[in-house]
């Protein structure tokens, strides 16, 4: 029988950690012995783990040596200094930030849309796709496979968590503030209620949406934006797909929705794309309006698939479906995808 | 010189009737009597409208008697009944509901758009577009004159007022309700603090995005999504014009969003799209991302323009333009527009 791998998660103690932890308790165990990194400040913390308190050690040479895969949940630069480290004492890594998304020697792999990607890393890191991507890749790919698409229009509801603790922190703040005033119809109201209360946003969150999020890239789009283009195209092996994706900040507290226009080179009806999206593994088909059934962020967050509804074919376009999807921007947005990553990598132990 | 013709505001009482009384306050006062009209049980009730005390009378044919212009600001079986009423007592009706919209003898006019279909009007009715349409479609139209509109594919956020008082109660219930509960990340966590305080909405809006509105038409499709697509080809007088709207309800109060993909027959540049919508009446070009510059619902409320950001060229595609569109869908969505349509036609006394 083979060995049981040894497991490193780099950045333990974060907001994707946690849903990290959780997953790992609750997923079959393929691991051996599960090691938590983190930040010096949160070494020598406890955190319980399949079951078992777990001491957090400081990120270092030390902790990385002897793991034989390594997750990093940290943010891109932390990830860029310290991922070639631990391939360099022989870990496999699966990287959670954009560090290495769009590096040509590093593969992006979604599970159910190219698995056997994972297993040609030249340079012994493994990337996950940013959660809004995630949000709608394995919707979308399971329709790809089988009408081909040709073009997305997307436009995503982000959830403030996907800016971090500090996102939702500010929501919640801000959703204080504005309960106890009593807004008017007048402009700027709400951000005369808040005050300096913004977080990490460029404006209010709370009874108001942003369009904006990342920082700005070229010609007007957000690094966002730009990412949802390039990570699909990477995903799906059309590096000439056509994308345009506009990204908004909703209050929601975590899961994002994605509005979705996809048109594919072949015909489309809708009882074929419920056939398919009802079979595909990870996606929960939830589509009957008149019995209250669509997708929302409320009701699908903490659950691992992504689910879909709303699907349309456009009036005027016999090649082209509207679709809605909605998932869990921390566990497959991130978590999910990088455990079920790091547990194909096992299974060559 | 001409007559100052009489006015009747019928639905005065109600949420676009109160914002009505603003707008006839503010503008350029060019009617004599203003009458104002609601149901029975609020006749007697007194309202200010332009510095005067006025008081309300009940529908009824004596109360449409002796009006010129009736602006009709009721729910679409109200204005089906009654505005034929006006119509053969001598008035010109302007209807703010779904009523007559797609009516081929009744003209669906935006100032902006196409004024001159005002005259037009078989009937003696004149009707405005729904609010959202009437989001995005002063920008649209703008860009159209110019480059030629060939397709939308259109997600509109949609605020609660849109359905009513109700909707901005509902919100308001439901966030007081989020507040005091600990909101963990389990799907349902939200439905359970909420109870049955869903309002008018088929999901909680507070923390949540709910992916419909309106009833089922067919194929999938809200009667929302396919008025937008009807009300867009009716006003650019384009029969044939590729629409895809999806309808999202959001947790804000007033002002409806649109993230707008826009093709159209030649090809755009930003710099010309710029132009075009800087000096295009009705419209506030608001797009400096680097400077925070961007609308959001909350900064436009208790205006009057559309306001315009995010625009960017599709980075695969020289013909389409992304936009982001916000408009108070309580004035230039509905109380607004139909004040200038009746200004429009008193202009004929």
């Amino acid at each position: 029988m083979s060995r049981k791998p040894t497991l490193a998660v780099v950045g333990a103690t974060g907001a994707v950690g946690a849903v990290m932890l959780q997953i790992l308790s609750q997923r079959a165990d393929v691991w051996g012995e599960i090691r938590l990194v983190a930040s010096p400040r949160s070494a020598g913390r406890k955190l319980a783990v399949r079951g078992e308190e777990t001491e957090v050690v400081a990120l270092s040479e030390a902790a990385l040596t002897g793991v034989d895969v390594a997750l990093f949940l940290v943010p891109a630069p932390v990830a860029a200094e310290w991922a070639p480290v631990a391939v360099s004492k022989g870990a496999v890594v699966v990287d959670n930030s954009a560090a290495f998304r769009l590096d040509p020697g590093v593969p992006l792999v979604v599970p159910e849309i190219n698995p056997h990607a994972v297993r040609l890393r030249p340079r012994g890191i493994v990337a996950s796709p940013g959660c809004t991507t995630l949000a709608m890749i394995v919707t979308v790919g399971a329709l790809h496979a089988e009408f081909c698409v040709d073009e997305l229009v997307v436009s995503a509801l982000q959830a403030v968590s996907g800016a971090g603790q500090c996102g939702v922190e500010a929501l919640r703040t801000q959703l204080a503030l504005v309960a106890d005033t009593e807004l008017g119809t007048g402009p700027g109201d709400v951000r005369r209620a808040i005050g300096d209360g913004l977080g990490p946003f460029p404006a209010p969150t709370a009874l108001n949406v942003v369009p904006w999020s990342g920082e700005l890239a070229e010609d007007g789009w957000s690094s966002e934006e730009l990412a949802i283009r390039a990570e699909t195209r990477k995903l799906l092996d059309l590096p000439e797909l056509r994308v345009s994706a506009t990204c908004v900040r909703v209050p929601v507290l975590t899961s994002h929705s994605v509005s979705v226009h996809a048109r594919f080179e072949h015909e489309v009806t809708v009882e074929r794309a419920h056939d398919i999206l009802a079979t595909s593994p990870g996606v929960v088909l939830f589509d009957d309006p008149e019995a209250g059934e669509f997708p929302t962020p409320a009701d699908v967050v903490g659950t691992d698939p992504t689910w879909v509804g709303r699907v349309r074919r456009a009036m005027d376009d016999p090649r082209a479906l509207d679709l809605f999807v909605c998932g869990d921007n921390l566990r497959k947005g991130a978590a999910l995808n990088t455990a079920q990553l790091a547990e194909a990598i096992a299974r060559e132990f």
